[in-house]
């Protein structure tokens, strides 16, 4: 394992309240925009894993007594701690992911929304309360929080995607093991010890880096009752079957090739600009970015490419920490590697690659994993670059003959996450919105990423369970119902009151 | 109008973000621990309101359009501030309306929830859609602003009832005149600025001071869409009919005259704890006061009363600003005056008046209005102070033979506010709960206020309307609900693609 | 009192299970299609309205202790009867409504809807539960019944209005006096046995006909906690008056005259066909009726009207009891007379009138009140026509240039119940839905009723209170809130326990 | 297979809505009454699960489209044929179950509640609708059809456990594919035939009998989306690791062992008297049956076992088919065997048999697998018959000093099926119903099966996955959630309008 002759630090995990180094296994941590690693992060031992989860069933009896409002206001708390703490934040993510600030911020506001929503706890647990379900007889539902729980969460939104989880865990009354991307593991640990500052009680929130190791601990522990999972499609079937074999409930979340559906009656400079950003946001490295457009009409795909090519003449691509740049680099060399051999198999199945970013170069980064913005047309079904998620910036233009035809494309992918229509037209909206097999959908929003108080979640191979992250979902994933049935015999102080007390007043 | 000749400040009404004096009428605001005044308040003309009302509905074509999660990070950043200038405001409710600056604070805090209850805004606007509720038909509700409304509120909790209303009012994106007690202004408008710097835009929420003219302009104009009031029943009473006289929705809050049932299973000592706070807590000068205990049979009485008078002779009354002092002076000399006629006409009427507060006088503070702890045994239905809301430091005891005569009296009385029980046993419990003609009961809990994510309001004479105040109930009030069937012609772009845009890939 | 000769029955009342004639005053009920009357109904005196008071109260005492699945059964039941004796209620609603049979029918078909709805009862009566709102501290809201409630209807639906509000008054524990209009009262009636039948203890349901009398009788009488009225708005408005100033809640739906704006993009022929059914449909006589187009550019006018001209020709106007005709007569001679005197009136104030049906006569029913199908053109705002609710025949068109205009003369009128708007297109169909000042919105959907399952109300002066008829709102209209906080001492019977029962185990 | 000679029924499959013979595998149903068996039931083999899911797929896209309130008529049809023919379910259910037959009517009755739930789908499918989520954007969420569900149930309760699935996955929108218990598959399947005569479209519920082969093929075949299924704990823990393996949603509940805590200060009267119910009813053959009391102190037990002998000897034990007996026969011989050995094992380790039901012979049903009543006194935690599932009829006593005893016995063990406590004290109840790991509580309540309208569930290794059977959480289990974002662009026909449609009226 090569390490940079720059690390300083090490990334060590939170434990009860602590930061903890083990001094194992680690591993550097690069930065995308120079390729050089000034940090690496320890990669915990199962004993480790063990010694938090033994911190989160102990902080768990006296946490889950807490009343939920004042759990809520631990969330209020870390709200305000945050938004003090943003740019730090921010700096730790471009960092260590390389997307560029403004989108690193971005990714923090939406984490924010998530802590909000979890702030509302005092609503969001009620239960349902039956009177005279029988004669006499009242039956109500409790949403009672199941323990400990953990969460393995992704390199791409290293601050938002656990923000999705456990600040919903832990206002349920539960506590909760963090396994972030260990990428870019700082920020994800920053914002835990904000949560203890805001107040969370030592143990209700446990980080620990690792790697597979890690994770088999997690999932083979019985007394981690729920694991939520954010990632790969074949890591989330895996996690998934894994789980479940040892009695858990799981939700895992996987890969996505979202498609966005241009209709010949679409505001066409409007649909350009919104996929400008779907497409090359953040380095296409999201599971809901947009790499396909379905054009329906060869006049409505030469429009957008007209208007995309333009736009794409126009983007800055350089190092996330300059303000400057609307496209930072691809998080790792591998990846880099990876996102530019698919760009080159796109070429060799035919696909016509109108731009190339494959020969980019950034002036003093020439070490960053830089690559340009590409732009296909002509792809199809059956290529590699149609089939298979490449989380880069690589956009491809499907063309169409009708609508049918391309849901019927979406409908037969192996994804299901995210997709959308632009269109003007309220009848095509409606019959895309209504059998479109996927699970978030926008209609003119290119990116349907529901806001916090709904929740998140694909079908089809990108999800594994039945409920979504974060939202209303989330309050029945982390709790477990219990259904309370209650008479009360009849013959008690009440009536014996009448006799036992004669009064002077008589 | 007497005007103390130390008055150095007038109170003035916030109008379009601004404070604003009119120089019209005013009267004295008195400190009741001194009898001095050093503040009056100006009385607003018709005048004055109907600007307020004007900048209210300027306000509102934008507020409406604020998406309702922003308008909730304003009462987010509220509850910061709050707590910043908590002492400021609790001292600003001691000074003018007497009680002790723990129970001042008390109160700010509950204002304080009813503010993050209306932080939860994005999850509580949620409407109901129904997809297909005919072939191809969607409907869906969606809860709507009023425009602008208003909140008439009573000396008793200068800052606390305010904060039942507004706060609700304004995250459904209406606009709001508050109209506060003139006895005690000055924390509720320091409230609102404080709003003002929290994000709410101006205009958003107005306060007039003010006295019936200014109710009447409110109750009056047709700009005005539904009235929140808390008070006496009397004028509630009055206030509903008027308002609603003139076509809008009204919530109308009167008063009480709560039992607590303590049965001869109860635990005493936790009972006689309870209800010292609950008698004779901020004197008596609340709606979910508790004055007359029911004590199920003697023995419960004669142990009751034991334990009282041992807890009463330990209180100490004096200055609301003296945080050693247990109770302060009630709030005008009038009030004074009138809450030791009760005392008098008690004795006269045959009640056993075993501890006399009238005597008491507080070193320092002769002039202050300090009435001491009263308690009455024998109090019978009939008399004054059984049937009257007496709203000061008196306590009775009634003697019942059962659990039914208990139930009895309290269903027999003309209000239904609050009540509670003191039992250990579950059936007693149940028993009392479903039966009792009550709006808001306690089991073992003497006041029991509902938390703000409930909501209150009492029965019978104790409200006039169907929607009780703040929590779950707030929000259908302070929003009119609007229905949306949406079917789609079938013939549009969709089929119409497939014929205009034949492809080169055939 | 004209009284036909062949007067033959006397609609009497149902009190307490039983058909009761007071032998009274009484007034004849005629047959709109021949205008001869074969009964009359009796009008109750306010004794007894007041027996009828007395008999619900009595029945309320088992009945709120019913268990809510029981109550929802015997709405299941009465379903399963009223598809057993749907023709005949449709007979009665013809013979004495005028309206066709197909559309008395299609009445009672949505009176059904709301009796389902009414099943759901376990579900809509679930109150919310906080467990450990504090420290070992539960709260929950129970939605508990009111006692005596009260429904006045008008004539125009006379089975489906009345089952609007008694079945979910009375799935909700309540029991109900129905006060059906005088002028059709036999469908409401016979549904009233049929509940008998269904299981409905006597008392739970009481329907005494009548006049202003029993009007009065029922708004005075401090039993009755709350009443639903649907009429006119005039007599809305009273009644609101009325009732608030007895304390009492009260929901009072009024009159309408409800725009179809028809945008230049809509499908003409759709829209044409939709609104043949929504101006002419019962004559007219609803207050979802559409009398009036706003058509967004002369074009659209222009099509519209060439359009309504065609489908105006095939239309056959006759006894509704024949079930060939489109259209029946209005249901009084009076009201006859005052419809055509809004025609003379539009053609006086300079409306073009495009399809006179003044002149018609029905052969073999020339004394039935028919009035053929009546089209303006230029209908302008202030004239007559377009101020007030003609509740008849009449279809006007107004021109405007765009939408915005459209929007506007919507939003200046007086009534707000409902509206639709024809369009293809999604931003202009959600920027109506949004800003439009009406409670019920329909897009593309002439007659925007909500389903059983969604609240039926409308806005500005078509309905005063703050709680719409049926659906959720009707839940929260005929319950009252109970709020019950609980705590339990501690020291009970779980430590004792310990200490009492040293067992041999050891 | 032994097949008895006077079979001369074979029970065979509901596919597309016509019943289906495969004339493969088959196996004999007993009458447990008897020990002979006049019918036998096909097992189908994996090409006609084939086919079943194949029918299911193809009814699903009209199904789908059918608005929920359709859907939800059949369920109130087939509520009212059910009620029609109740005896002939019930009689179903006793000759291939052996339970009475008042319990079977019992039985079906649950079941029937279940249908009365999965009518309200309307409600129960609504949505959440949010106005403004961003400015001009609207976001909603669906609760879509999954497709194909399956549901695997067992032998104790035939008619009912089927009806707590296939009605909510249908009113849903999913086609189902049932596998009935083997054992007394003859109720279910008669059920669904009474569904298709409700109006459920050919292929919507589809019945396969069938063993392990069955179940496999259904586990297996990615058509299927999400699996139910009852049974005992290992079957159930296997289909969770197995369905979930191949990417299912799948909720399995299993096994139980239910203790009834007996307080001192119960009402031993009624505690004794619920017991027998709850320990013999049905044989014990229930998953929420109560084979364990924890009495606390050794009065309470003594008191009990005084209650329960006298109680005992009144029992009486014969066929189901005779309405006068209290317990009819357990379900097959090899089961008889089982349970009796359980009795063998209590016995040898050391617990006190003081009530043997072993040597039991019914009269003239000599070969019925007949057991009677079992009482133990002394069990202990570690012996067999404290830790296993017997499901006979055999009550054991075991004595405990406290209720945190009781409670940590409870909570210890693997189960977490269903628990109650028999108190008179609410503080007792409330720490019991908050403390205790399982799902389904009891207060004074024997048997807490949740009503229809709440969910169904158990905690620890009673069940598998996240969400509960019926209720509210079948809703969720049965959709996937679509969340839709929505933005219109702002250029459309709205502004257009203006410009290309200039009025004569000007």
């Amino acid at each position: 394992m090569q390490h940079d002759k720059n690390v300083t630090a090490t990334v060590g995990h939170l434990i009860d309240g602590q930061i903890v180094h083990e001094h194992g296994r680690s591993q550097p941590v690069f930065n995308p925009a120079t390729g050089a690693s000034s940090t690496s992060v320890e990669l915990a031992s199962p004993a480790l894993v063990e010694r938090a989860i033994a911190s989160a069933e102990q902080a768990f009896a006296a946490w889950r007594e807490t009343p939920p409002l004042k759990r809520a206001r631990v969330m209020m708390k870390l709200k305000q701690l945050l938004e003090q703490h943003a740019d730090e934040i921010a700096q730790l993510i471009t960092a260590e992911h390389g997307k560029v600030l403004a989108d690193a911020h971005g990714e923090l506001q939406r984490g924010i929304e998530n802590i909000e929503y979890a702030s509302y706890a005092p609503e969001l647990l009620k239960g349902e309360h039956s009177r005279n379900a029988g004669p006499g007889i009242d039956s109500w539902a409790e949403h009672q929080a199941l323990g400990v729980v953990a969460g393995i969460t992704p390199f791409n939104f290293p601050a938002m995607v656990p923000l999705w989880m456990w600040p919903m865990a832990v206002v349920c009354g539960n506590c909760f093991i963090l396994k972030p991307s260990e990428r870019d593991p700082s920020s994800a640990l920053r914002i835990a010890q904000l949560a203890l500052e805001a107040g969370l009680p030592p143990g209700v929130l446990n980080v620990v880096n690792g790697d597979k190791a890690a994770v088999d601990a997690l999932l083979r522990d019985p007394r981690v009752k729920a694991v939520s999972f954010v990632g790969s499609t074949p890591i989330a079937e895996a996690i998934y079957a894994e789980g479940c074999k040892h009695g858990k409930r799981v939700q895992a979340l996987g890969g996505a090739k979202n498609h966005a559906v241009v209709m010949p009656d679409a505001d066409i400079q409007n649909a350009v600009s919104a996929m400008m950003g779907a497409a090359y946001g953040s380095c296409g490295e999201r599971c809901m970015a947009v790499p396909l457009i379905v054009a329906v009409g060869n006049e409505t795909a030469d429009r957008m490419i007209a208007g995309l090519k333009t736009e794409i003449a126009k983007m800055k691509v350089g190092p996330g920490s300059d303000n400057g740049n609307d496209m930072g680099p691809l998080v790792t060399r591998q990846h880099f590697e990876k996102v530019k051999a698919y760009v080159d198999s796109g070429v060799a199945e035919g696909a016509r690659l109108l731009v190339d970013g494959r020969g980019l170069k950034v002036k003093g980064h020439e070490e960053g994993y830089f690559l340009g913005p590409c732009l296909f047309d002509e792809v199809r079904p059956g290529m590699k670059i149609y089939q298979e998620e490449i989380f880069g910036p690589v956009l491809g233009i499907v063309r169409a003959h009708s609508l049918a035809e391309a849901m019927q494309l979406i409908n037969d992918h192996e994804y299901g996450n995210g997709t959308c229509i632009f269109t003007r037209d309220g009848e095509a909206a409606r019959h895309f919105t209504d059998h479109i097999q996927v699970g978030m959908v926008g209609v003119n929003v290119p990116l349907p990423v529901p806001v916090a108080y709904h929740s998140f979640g694909g079908w089809k191979r990108s999800l594994f369970g039945d409920l979504h992250a974060y939202g209303p979902d989330a309050v029945r994933f982390y709790t477990k119902r219990k259904t309370i049935t209650q008479r009360w015999p009849s013959a008690g102080v009440r009536e014996g009151a009448v006799f036992s007390f004669p009064s002077h007043h008589a």
